[in-house]
């Protein structure tokens, strides 16, 4: 693990940081990465004293935050496992420092700062690093990663959301009109480290509940990528008793009868080359378990005898593809690597 | 427990058996049930010998099946809680013998035995017999169940969605061009007793998957007594990690924008006077766990701001109301009992 | 319900509290109980406010806490599912107004006040109200209970133990020199409804561990009940990923050698015409499951080929059984009713 | 992945094989295993049919098992992830075709062979292969791994138990006379692939109960590599509502007083250098989910304030450590490769 590149982790005392810290310990291509506690009172120098099941992977360092000690340590790049106001502060002085950055948070995935300040009750982000953010969604936006110096990685739910929905809504097969529901479910993790009412285990066990009805924060990105309009749209999100993973079941209406194959051909042509995206043979759904503690979105079909009666499902790991996996699979293209090194 | 009415339960192997029995054995008006076994070599004298946690509650005799011995036992009524393929053949000597009967299979619940037939790949059910049943949901049906000789009791999906559906559906508030989805989730005793690859707990632990799309059973009985069409109406089922309950996620566009009050109001009216329906204040939602081990249904809903996109959730416990619970609400609705005698 | 008894919980916003309104509820010998809550500044009216789930059940009206409300309310007695710190102060009040008290909290436990206060870090409880106080397990002390004032209600790991020991104990047959080992097993509702970090739904589900070793507050209840000397005896707790539910395994020596119908007749005979003990059958043993939701202890044993190495395992409901559950077979027999009424 | 070792794994379709395959499709050191079915007449012709959630992990090729196929491939070893009856007939036909072979099953784990055919109810192995059978524990057998031909592979239990129990024994602390409890529980995933009463999903989740006192083929494999008398020692086994993992809690006697230092010194020493065991620091514990789905075994203790009461907390994954990881570990091994190597 020499002569590796030099990466900085800010933030990572929750469950995506943690999840970040797995993946970055054993990507070939890394030296060991240094982590950042913004907590300038922390006593903890390592890792593995917070998450002892670390422990044996390595080092993992920690040190106090600051720009400038990132940018002394050679680090390349930094990924931010941050709460969104935080991020709003740190992106910008980071871009400054001449750092790349993925940043895990909501602040910079808006194109309009308006949206953001409007769904997430927090001031706009600086509208120049917005200016050059893309939004780190590896499958649809590759070719911008290349360059890109700053990255806002996508919300866990939107991306199940927009990979299972992109392709017919690309083709045009999609009667939008009748309306487009998204059924989402998430496992807890997706709730953070933090203890709560809601997410304590005997509230969650046997239990499943919907949650954030027409007000979730994640609405905005899914209809941003999809280009559905917000009154044809529905999206729900449930809480499942599982740990990890979110599995998306997406309701369209199609404008014309199509053929098993032919949706099959659809999702596999749009997705041809992507090794992340697998695609279930037709008769066959994914399954939560295949793609948890992993990097893949599965997503697979059903369809009518009529043929314009669509369902389809996606899932993912929501630390994985949709948080910590994602922001490596970005870095990867941030760097020129092939875009699963060190997710499979 | 002297004195009570005496009933008799056929097939008390399986699940909704089991919890149909734990019901009975503590019903106020009820006479200690009888236990009819269909395998006639079984040696199983005792009910707790198959369910070791009711002992204590009360003998729950097991004999060999005939109608004969039951029209003998005195019992007025019979519980079928049998396979479908039984029940057939059951319910016209049992109500020949001039026995009342509330059937759980799904043999009698379809005004029309085509239905049956096509969907569950069986021969058509006794006309007669159908002639007479009744679709056991008190709700909607109590006036006939007064009289009825033969109830068919509902599947577990359709009473959620049936009772989620229907105050608005008789209102004529719902835009059903539009579409109306319905994305259902069980627990997994709704798959039964039987040891399958699909139930076995390493494959649903941590595990959350969508399962027979398009192809459901239940299916028919939702546009059936919603009087949805068909092609303008989706409904899938999920397995939870969970052993009970059931939460469906109901999704349908408004003709013309409501305010949360009207849509509140109009559940209470629909269901005022039923105490086993219980309606969420608005702005909260019903959860599975407030439900399982319950004979109850609860109800919320969340609007958007346009009042025209309208999300009901409707949770219940399969076995409780779902089977074993609504049976009993049925008889006891039979007998011109308080619909929720032994059932709270 | 009318002309019932009428009686007064305090403290019923947590687990055990919620389960104790349960039970309560459905009582059939008494008044709806009245629920006092001790935060003054409570808008709380109802018990379903707090927990929804109770809706339908009754009314369960809250009012604010004072010993003279409920000496006026006409409450003969008092259930207190309140901290061990408030029940030290209002049990004598309690006592003073005439009211007989069953206390689920340590306070009143043990014999010695100082036990308490080594154990539990509080002060010493009042001697007068201790000089009357009846440790409340039924099997063992029913005799004491008809007439006692105040029930100290035992500890959920300490009821699971020290029935599964007792029965040996008291025969004689244990070598207890060479040890006994309690290995138990809890699941998370015991920890209580306060959210916290190692009651987190993600750091429980999937999950397993020991806790409190060799430090656990039940465990002089346990070396008191059964005699045996703190030198020779260990007494381990764990948390499992279940909401409910306690099983204790736990490892004698016999001092000879004995065969298991003798094992089982010595089970059977020391808990004759005791309901809510079920000794399982040779060759079978108890599940959490067949006890969970449940008033019952379930005991069973395996007994080695040499007839002197002995594991014998207890289980129950860690809220039932092990609190609210025995609260109120205690009450039961303060009252001189059946000690199962209102637990079957 | 080109110009590493060929190996081959027989009988991948359980869940040891499953993970066997997982570790060793991104084994840096390895080709690409294939994969050999016992059934003549599968159709099966890639792993990922089986495991759909391993695509995209490599090909995975599966071939109709025979000696002669895998000898002709090239491949140096052979892992069996067979029944114990087919390893007893594979294991010497392949040693017989110059293979060195990794066998998980439990045909020659013992020294003596009539202890295999007393708990296992088949034939003894043959004693020339058993000759030469190393027990793959790395830990305490390296040394003899390496020029190895076959290595049988412990079971999971034991892999807790002796790792746990063995430093004290060696280093003679134990007062063995009082006897040694070995309390252990397990995930479901231990119990098999093959859907059964007990491992359906709804007879685990919620519930937890002993199983296999006093029979537990595991007892012999303790008792051999720790030399614990079988009449001072007890071992049970429970089922955990878990996928994955084992924690053993340990209960022991020591000889004379002993400091928390002394203790983890002890361990620290034993395990020196030795990368896939961890020893908690004093005042922590190790937890089951911090070594799900990793090679780890994770060690941990409390001592009473005597210093004579000991309590050692063991837990691994029951199929990582348990099986197919330690199966890598011990092929590492014989191969001179550092023993961690694909595992971390």
């Amino acid at each position: 693990m020499t002569d590796g590149v030099k990466v900085a982790v800010v933030g990572a005392t929750g469950y995506a940081g943690y999840e970040l810290a797995r993946i970055l310990l054993r990507h070939p291509n890394l030296d060991e990465p240094t982590f950042y506690l913004r907590d300038s009172n922390s006593t903890v120098h390592c890792l593995t004293e917070l998450f002892p099941q670390l422990r044996g992977w390595g080092e993992a360092p920690c040190k106090p935050f600051s720009v400038e000690a990132i940018r002394k340590s050679g680090a390349q790049a930094a990924f931010l496992a941050t709460p969104h106001e935080a991020s709003l502060d740190l992106v910008p002085d980071l871009l400054d420092a001449g750092l790349r950055v993925v940043d895990l948070s909501g602040a910079f995935r808006f194109a309009n700062p308006a949206t953001f300040s409007q769904w997430y009750k927090l001031p706009a982000p600086s509208s120049a690093a917005l200016a050059e953010a893309v939004y780190g969604l590896p499958e649809l936006y590759a070719d911008r990663l290349a360059s890109a110096r700053l990255v806002a990685n996508p919300g866990c739910y939107p991306t199940s959301v927009i990979l299972g929905l992109r392709p017919l809504v690309e083709a045009g097969w999609i009667d939008a009109g009748r309306g487009v529901v998204c059924d989402c479910k998430s496992g807890a993790s997706g709730a953070g480290k933090e203890p709560k009412r809601e997410t304590h285990f005997v509230e969650v066990n046997g239990n499943f509940r919907a949650y954030g009805l027409f007000t979730h924060r994640h609405t905005p990105e899914v209809t941003e990528h999809t280009g559905l309009a917000p009154e044809d749209f529905m999206f729900t999100t449930h809480l499942l008793p599982v740990e990890r993973g979110i599995l998306s079941t997406l309701y369209v209406w199609l404008e014309q009868a199509r053929s098993r194959d032919e949706i099959e051909s659809a999702f596999r042509a749009f997705y041809a080359g992507r090794p992340m995206v697998r695609i279930s043979r037709a008769g066959s759904l994914p399954e939560l378990q295949h793609v948890a503690r992993t990097n893949f979105c599965d997503i697979g079909f059903a369809l009518d005898e009529s043929g314009k009666r669509l369902v389809i499902v996606s899932c993912l790991d929501n630390l994985g593809k949709g948080a910590a996996g994602q922001a490596v699979q970005n870095f990867n293209c941030m760097m020129g690597w092939a875009e699963e090194t060190g997710l499979i």
